[in-house]
């Protein structure tokens, strides 16, 4: 997402500062804007890191730690998704720049009704969920206290060119992990009896969104979901990219996630209504392109 | 509090670990059960500190970072606050061990209705509050997932004997911060108009309360207030401390502190009602007791 966000930055003829430890980015996917930007190969979550950011207007806080690993790692888990906020509201602060902090719709729990919009009472069921809403309340009391200029994204389940299945982070994006099982003709492990649902967002439509919210001044201090509001479920997800590749692989099935959400569908109005958002990518469309991405850049590995 | 409750548990007949780094605590508190207890000279919220803990069935989380300092240094406040919870939490699965964590009143923000009870809305106006906060939601997370068997103790305004005023850490504690004042002659200061109210318990109230949740199965999994539900201006406080000193110092006056809290006033019924906790030491008791510790103990430093 970090890189997708940059090349639109780029593009629009802002100068760049890119702060990330590439634990999971990877620099081949800046190579485009590469001499354009300024990278700082620092952790964010490290105090010593924020001391070498210079002047800037904006902050686009990306840095995340995955949901399904947090219960296996959960100080870390702290420091990425909640000591990393601090850190970039101290910044935020000292350079009087905007904050938009990418949240995670997982925070709501499961639905008492759908689709979920902003309003919808907040059940934390991971550490993930526990840090990214903590980061959300930092956010609220520094903006409360210092006058500061903010926006929360509440992020869908992002997919796209560029995502990572990273085995050592544990993180496995469900489409990006069945599209590489179909470029790699592996069998598919499905979760639990697969009818859990998603609401998938391409990683296109979530940059743009947040391009939007900086933009906003309406959206200031306020919390918005970055997602389609149609959901769909792990099972007919394996089947859409089953047809888009042609091949039949029979699924594996593994044990239901921990803390895993069993339907997932968040209502995008909010962001429509304040900054225009918009769904240009439904998946039926984006997953073609994005499959033909894959078959051309995923190797045999799977890393 | 710490030295208070280790000296209540060793009476108990208990073996006692003290995990502290001596940031704020100091050993000649634990002087007279220094041969009864095993010391780790240890920062809890570190990793490599937890893995020098050996096996226990019980763990009473008191490590805590100020809330009036907690803009002024809030990683640190992420830190002691939220990650040092996340590693005890680590110690209690590992161990199959009871976890009591001392939250703090605060987290209600001013009152919707007083006295304010466990069901009140959660308002978090500065980092500390919400690492608090965080930590709470993190143990929920915990217990629902492990089946850990946890109790949330939410403490009101506590004073008493060894309660340190540190100015380098920021810890200004109202009733400690007053009485030094009076034993040094020094002019107290009154920030904000004074008109602000605290609920003020007393620590051997609390210790005692803590044992009691720990003790209590029907606390499992739930949230308490461990405090008086009488509310205490500061310029009264003064006042009832200048009648104990018989002297008059004259205030000086500062701004209001941030994030602070106009009225603080929090219901003791539901620990009542499940543990029997009881208040034995209310403020025009106490205070007297307190006030004979400090003249012989406080000198003219007030660290």
């Amino acid at each position: 997402m970090g890189s997708h966000l940059v090349e639109n930055l780029v593009a629009e003829g802002n100068q760049v500062i890119v702060l990330d430890d590439l634990s999971n980015g990877s620099l081949n996917n800046l190579r485009a804007v590469r001499k354009d930007i300024t990278l700082l190969r620092l952790d964010a979550s490290k105090e010593s890191s924020i001391r070498k950011i210079g002047k800037l207007d904006g902050i686009f806080h990306l840095a995340c730690h995955p949901r399904s690993f947090s219960f296996h790692r959960p100080a870390r888990d702290v420091d990425v998704n909640l000591r990393s906020t601090i850190n970039m509201l101290e910044v935020a602060r000292k350079h009087d720049a905007k904050l938009v902090f990418t949240s995670n719709s997982g925070i709501y729990g499961e639905p008492q009704h759908v689709p979920m919009d902003e309003e919808h009472p907040i059940d934390c069921k991971t550490p993930y969920d526990v840090n990214k809403y903590a980061s959300e309340l930092q956010i609220r009391a520094f903006v409360k206290e210092f006058a500061l200029k903010s926006v929360v994204c509440r992020l869908a389940s992002v997919y796209g060119p560029r995502q990572k299945v990273n085995e050592k982070l544990g993180w496995r994006p469900v489409v990006a992990t069945f599209v590489n099982c179909f470029v790699t003709r592996k069998p598919p492990v499905v979760f639990g009896d697969g009818e859990q649902t998603r609401d998938l967002i391409y990683v296109k439509d979530v940059v743009d969104g947040l391009v939007k919210a900086f933009n906003s001044e309406e959206a200031e201090g306020e919390a918005f979901n970055l997602s389609t509001g149609v959901e769909t479920s792990v099972n007919c997800l394996l089947q859409m990219i089953s047809d888009v590749f042609g091949i039949e692989l029979h699924p594996e099935r593994g044990p239901p996630s921990i803390g895993d959400i069993r339907h997932m569908c968040y209502s995008n109005l909010k962001a429509q209504r304040i900054f225009k958002f918009e769904v240009k990518y439904p998946l039926s469309v984006a997953l073609k392109g994005y499959v033909a991405w894959a078959r051309v850049n995923i190797g045999h590995a799977t890393g």
